[in-house]
This record gives C-alpha cells, sequence and structure tokens, in this order.
C-alpha cells in the first residue's frame, strides 16, 4: 500500500531530516516514492505569499500534487511546516492515505538550533510572519504519530515511522 | 516512452475535446495517463490572478506536477490556454519528453462557437484580461504539431495526434 506521509512541524524541528531518511529508505528499498519538501521546491513552486491565505493554499495546492501522485501508485513523503489544520485537514480529506506526522520538537530546541539562522532574523523583525514566533502553529489534534526529535537520535525517531507504517 | 503532451490554444478552440478524447483512448489501451485540464482543476488548483505574472506562474505550477508524474513514467495530457511562450518554454525545459500540440483554430471560429459564452461576455467586458481579446495570446513558434479544429472533425484531429506521436 501506498501512502501519502505528511510531516509537519515547526522550523528546525528535524522533520526534513527524518522525512528525507525516509524517502531513501524506500528509494532503496525499490519502492516508488517521491519527495516534497518546502525548501526543494521553493524556486518552482513558491508560495505567494506569507499571509494565512497564500500558506493555506499553498498546502492545499501541494496536497493536490500529493493526491495526484499517490493516485498513481506512489508513496509521497511531504515535509512542510503546514501550520494550519484546515489546510492539513484539507489534504487528509482529498489523499486515501493520508498519514500525518507531527514533530513536536519544543520551539526552544527547535530556536536553539536554528540551523538556517531563521529564529534570530524572526527575532529581529527582519522576517516577519514566522511561524513560532510572529506566526501561529496550530498543533495537529489526531496525528497518527508525534515525535519530538529533541528526546531521541534521528535513527530512533525513523525506526518508529518505519514501524508505525510497516514499511 | 511516456510523454508530456501540451495543448495550448485559445478557449474554444478545441483543445480540451481532443485532449480528453486522447486520454481516455490512452486509459482504454491500459496506459499510466493523467488529465490536467484548466477547468477540471481550478477549485483545487486556481490561478491566482489574471494578470501575466500570475498566468505565468501558474503554468510554471502546472509543468511541475506535470514533470513529476513524467518522472514516474506518467503520460501525462495538458490542456491549457498557456498564451504566454517563455511559460510553455518553461515546461519544455523541465520536462524530459515535452510535445507542444498548437490547436491554431482561428479566434472568429472560436468566437461564432462560443460554447461557454465567454467571449460574448469580454466583447462586453463583463470579463477582463481574456485571452485573445483584451490579453494577448503568443503563438507558438515551433511547436510538435498544429491541428486547425475549424477545418476537420475531433476524430481526424485526434488521429493526427496519435500518429504523430506513434501512441
Amino acid at each position: 500500500m501506498n501512502y501519502v506521509i505528511w510531516f509537519t512541524g515547526l522550523s528546525g524541528s528535524g522533520k526534513s531530516t527524518i522525512a528525507e531518511k525516509l524517502y531513501h529508505f524506500l528509494k532503496d528499498k525499490g519502492e516508488k516514492v517521491e519527495y516534497l519538501d518546502g525548501d526543494i521546491i521553493r524556486d518552482t513552486f513558491p508560495k505567494t505569499g506569507f499571509d494565512k491565505n497564500s500558506r493555506v493554499e499553498h498546502i492545499k495546492r501541494i496536497g493536490f500534487i500529493a493526491s495526484l501522485l499517490e493516485k498513481h501508485g506512489i508513496t509521497v513523503i511531504c515535509s512542510f511546516i503546514s501550520p494550519y489544520k484546515n489546510s492539513r485537514d484539507y489534504v487528509r480529506k482529498i489523499c486515501k492515505n493520508y498519514k500525518e506526522i507531527y514533530i513536536s520538537t519544543p520551539i526552544e530546541h527547535c530556536e536553539k538550533r536554528d540551523i538556517k539562522g531563521l529564529y534570530k532574523k524572526a527575532r529581529n523583525k527582519e522576517i516577519k510572519n514566522f511561524t513560532g514566533i510572529s506566526d501561529p502553529y496550530q498543533k495537529p489534534e489526531n496525528p497518527e504519530l508525534t515525535i519530538d526529535t529533541s528526546k531521541e537520535s534521528v535513527e530512533v525517531s525513523l525506526g518508529k515511522v518505519i514501524k508505525f507504517l510497516k514499511l
């Protein structure tokens, strides 16, 4: 069975790290798999803005792509902050086997890592509408799986996803 | 071999009629095929506006979807007015086997048909930025195939596409 595996969480929460490893795990197994990540597709497929409506529409578009690929038997791994519940629920609705994985790493931990230096810029107000600082993140209420990367290694997190989805 | 088969032409030119028939032809043959049409995906995947930039970005997004599906061995049939050369060229660039089919049906003929009543509204200025009336259509310079549906039946046009692409 193929899935749409949707990673949601704050910037720096570790979602893309796990998602990428999961992609390579499935690819190496010979599965039909695609990886969609905000950072990767930004050039071709940019958000049209950072206000709530633009963010929601952006996730709807990504969800549409995921559902198309899923329909053709491809497992789609998506890694997007996707801060709004209604946009994630929309994707769940249009996909057959949507699995939401909430990377719940606390913001203090994400900000401490600050791999891309974005939190610093958001605190200095060089970046506006930054999720968790100046823009909301609506926590998933019923995700299929929750992972906190501040408490375990990437390998342990990856193992949990693989085991949970029986991949 | 799988393709991205891109139908471009004015509203009412007959592109979607041929594209749909081609989709069913391939589907019935058991091919892996997807159909993307402006009218169909409008709800999930709307243009963000009708100005030049919005139109170009919209086609870039569609092209990205087509290239993803193509990568996974699926033939993608696209039917979009896609009035700007640079956006079509962008799709050509990111796809491996892009085949542009220009439906060259003259505007007088499209307007005479006016199946959706859009030309009338455009003439009455009820619709703004209408391609061919109040917005430009840049004719393809080197399409793989050109078809004028004012001169032949749908079946003849379809046959030309099938023969040309050796489908």
